[in-house]
């Protein structure tokens, strides 16, 4: 029998899918679940989007252009003229989701046994990826009770050594909902320069920041040959399922590499790539209304939350996740008897345990991350089903669990 | 300046579409190009596919299972009865491409600075994929003069090294149009068992089999454990652009290993699944058709080659790619010389020159693949401009080409 590889092996576990054969057990049981686990929107795509795929008559689905179509590219590079930056279709490659681009990204940028700084808690698959690549994440704690700010410059500083490579931000930040303001990116742009690393920064929820505004790293042209953004149509648009996501950079070398990566796996989906050109197409139309309805969802999480005893809370300022501390020992134990034993009114809520986005496995264990992915209405029977199992869980915690040993 | 990693410096270019830039000058010249040198067919996708996707109504595009819908599994799961193997849904992955599913695969197998065996000429992304999962090629020459048979099994057992992991095989061959005998294949698998190696195969060409039936190496279930097909629709259904290719294996340690990697990228595209699953719904109606035209492409370039004074040929036996040795002393300078200086009645030929598909950059050199995507009057047309172009380059190139010094 032959032996797969380290890589294989070690390749981690999705936090957000652990708990699905318990969600499936309860929805045949017939309680209905709130899933505010994934960030997968009930938000309808762009009709304009849906109808392009629609009216779409070529008879054959042929390849596309390695790094996206033209019209594609050059219609996103246009997009950015609202974040005040310059960027050219040349420095845009379309890529099989923001996936694709984070592991084009590393893989660019590290050799097996490079290491790649990310502050905690942070996006799982960034730990795949990094591992698919075999380099080595060396985390920075990031702390709940302050809003999960960016971690002090000294702390990166600490931990670069002659492997490290890239320092990887998400901004803002999946799982934290924390909004780096622009000064905090200028010092972390500041010690990429002076180190000499790749600052690779997912901006996939860059449409949705609520009390501060986005600062993309594209702006800092000092840092031109080190940033590379990654973003993706799947939360702006509701288009997760399109797997159409953007790598772009303006670093020459860097470029010819991830075109040389893009020619390998030839090109994107095609109706991915209609269903994001028509999108970016209308994009105004469309986007209003979701922001409002995002914040709408936010406040609406946030003042519910708040009346919920025993949690520890902070306010995030975008992307649509929270981080909540919940007063039990293990938020994964709880999640799971949320969906295997409790009820309220033959309802429950599902969250993704918030152990999964720490690389430091003491870290975060008593938390969870809510995506505000709901409609108001129903994140308010969510929560409400949340303080009820908190109530119930306490009853039965200290006799019955075997994690209260 | 931070410096990029090995293997982006390293990852090679695209041996398909580096004339690209003269095909475009050409055209903007005004010559008709007949493209043999990439494998998009012009035969049309599916007319049920691309109505389904004209008749999908869900408003959000939403992640799929990582692993693919489970009703595209299972018929793709059915569809293997047709070739004699039981294959269940769980043995399969649905991936971005036959593409994604080598990555996959490779990187299961192999870490940095393991081998892989592969018989050259061959597709030239497995050389990328390699390069971007840090693992080695080492290749074994098979000939043009033989027909390109599957190399001795001593000259992979002289290879195997405690580094040695997987030995990929492409069956029906691109670049050779090589159809592996059972005893062929009975006898690399009984290799495989004995070393400990995973066999990975890539049989996206199995529907075209000209002269000799189709035998998959899933059928021998002595190695179960050891074999890893990849599949895809592109070829099958002329849908290149969909971006849905299959992973089958029934070696349960890499099953989990490839989901947890399925995972990662979240999901494969969606309208690529609808596009996939209503092709495989009406299989036979399409490819009885499509198989009887391919043929008759086959048998049409292969007549017509043989007209041409001065190529080594051979009979390819399925895909729709042929190798042919030219009395040119290098075949890509004849290609861009083709695309840049000649026509033939504003017509020219551009094929893909067949050095990218050997390792050994001595191999090959006076060889081009030919890809028969095209109808057989155009294939017909396309090799007169072949004719004409190598008489015309005969007579130049003694006195002007820098090669010929």
């Amino acid at each position: 029998m032959p032996s797969i590889s380290q890589r294989g092996n070690n390749a981690p576990d999705s936090p957000y899918r652990k708990l699905a054969p318990f969600a499936e057990k309860a929805k045949a049981a017939g309680k209905h679940i709130y899933h505010l686990n994934i960030g997968q929107p009930d938000i309808p795509s762009p009709a304009t989007a849906i109808e392009a795929v629609q009216l779409s008559q070529h008879p054959i689905i042929e390849y596309g252009p390695a790094q996206g179509g033209s019209e594609l590219r050059n219609t996103y590079a246009a997009y950015y003229d609202r974040f005040g930056v310059q960027v050219a279709a040349d420095d845009v490659f379309a890529t099989n989701g923001a996936s694709e681009g984070i592991m084009f990204a590393i893989g660019a940028c590290c050799d097996a046994d490079d290491e790649i700084i990310i502050p905690e808690p942070f996006y799982a698959s960034y730990n795949s990826f990094a591992n698919f690549c075999e380099a080595k994440v060396v985390p920075i704690p990031s702390f709940l009770e302050d809003g999960f700010p960016l971690p002090p410059i000294e702390a990166f500083r600490e931990r670069i050594t002659p492997k490290t490579k890239a320092i990887i931000l998400c901004n803002p930040g999946n799982p934290t909902g924390k909004v780096y303001p622009k000064e905090d990116l200028a010092a972390i742009i500041k010690l990429a320069i002076e180190k000499d690393l790749f600052l690779i920064v997912d901006e996939v929820y860059k449409e949705f920041c609520y009390d501060r505004p986005f600062h993309s790293v594209l702006r800092f042209e000092e840092a031109k040959d080190h940033v590379i953004v990654i973003d993706s149509v799947s939360k702006i648009f509701s288009l997760c399922g399109a797997r159409i996501g953007f790598m772009v950079t303006k670093n020459v070398e860097l470029q010819q590499a991830i075109l040389r990566f893009c020619k390998m796996r030839l090109c994107p989906s095609y109706h991915g790539q209609v269903l994001a050109l028509a999108s970016f197409q209308n994009l105004d139309d469309y986007l209003e209304e979701v922001k409002a309805e995002y914040l709408n969802r936010r406040d609406t999480l946030y003042a519910a939350l708040s009346e919920v005893d025993g949690l520890t809370l902070y306010k995030p300022e975008g992307a649509f996740y929270i981080i909540t501390g919940l007063p039990v020992e293990d938020a994964e134990h709880f999640c799971q008897w949320m969906l295997d034993e409790f009820d309220y009114q033959n309802q429950t809520v599902m969250f993704a345990p918030a152990g999964g986005f720490y690389a430091d496995p003491k870290l975060g264990k008593n938390q969870v991350r809510i995506a505000f992915v709901l409609n108001s209405e129903d994140i308010k029977k969510a929560v409400r089903c949340l303080e009820e199992g908190l109530k119930a869980y306490a009853t039965i915690s200290a006799e019955v669990l075997p994690l209260k040993q």
